[in-house]
């Protein structure tokens, strides 16, 4: 199957911050941005803050333990633009498409991500220097 | 004004890289997002090309000046998220909102962007990090 066909839109972009706190001072108070939802994901160590922006969102990615990926993102390169996350419709079929190409895959099976829905990761290196998370959605 | 009433939706996310006909090999080839567009920005020192993808579009920003700032972000940082693009309904409104809270701004005027609308920047001390355009869509 091609990976073209499925490849649906931007669900949201990702940014690590700090401390959500004093970044939301900008995003709500000053852009106006509403949070929709903040929480802890445990086990990738961090606290995960939605703020829905038209039919997409900016999520904030706050390390919660030092191991987090997110931390060691923000001891080496600062707060910023994380990861953004495409959408696809079958989730499966599109990570078996890339990895019969050869591409690097941080997750070769999917998990559930923040939403419940299942994701997966492409590592930066083949998509230079970007990391990209799919999404599916039906 | 509020500019919380004048974010509408993330209209791009632009990538930086040092070699676009490598990096569509990529996100092209692998999956499979046609460019609509490519063309020279000479005043910024840059080549855009446009990726269409659902409503919105990934650009990739490729320097063909050295002393362009994409030039400065790929020396510092590699390859990359570089901005995030945010529509909003009167740019001069919202310069003037966010110049009123001391927010600081690239531009304080609005300048032509890449497709002809109306466009500024926000400095990213502002927004922990990021880099935020604003474009005016009516």
């Amino acid at each position: 199957m091609r990976v073209s066909k499925m490849i649906k839109r931007v669900n949201h972009v990702a940014v690590a911050v700090r401390d959500t706190e004093e970044a939301l001072r900008f995003y709500k108070e000053v852009l106006g941005l509403q949070p929709s939802e903040s929480k802890a994901a445990p086990e990738q160590g961090l606290k995960i803050t939605f703020l829905p922006i038209g039919d997409g969102e900016i999520e904030f990615l706050e390390p919660i333990s030092e191991t987090s990926t997110v931390a060691k993102f923000l001891e080496k390169r600062g707060e910023g633009l994380h990861h953004i996350c495409l959408e696809v419709d079958d989730i499966e079929a599109t990570l078996h498409s890339l990895s019969e190409r050869g591409v690097p895959l941080v997750d070769t099976i999917p998990r559930v991500g923040a939403h419940g829905t299942r994701i997966a990761f492409i590592h930066p290196e083949a998509a230079h220097g970007i990391l990209i998370e799919l999404s599916e959605t039906k």
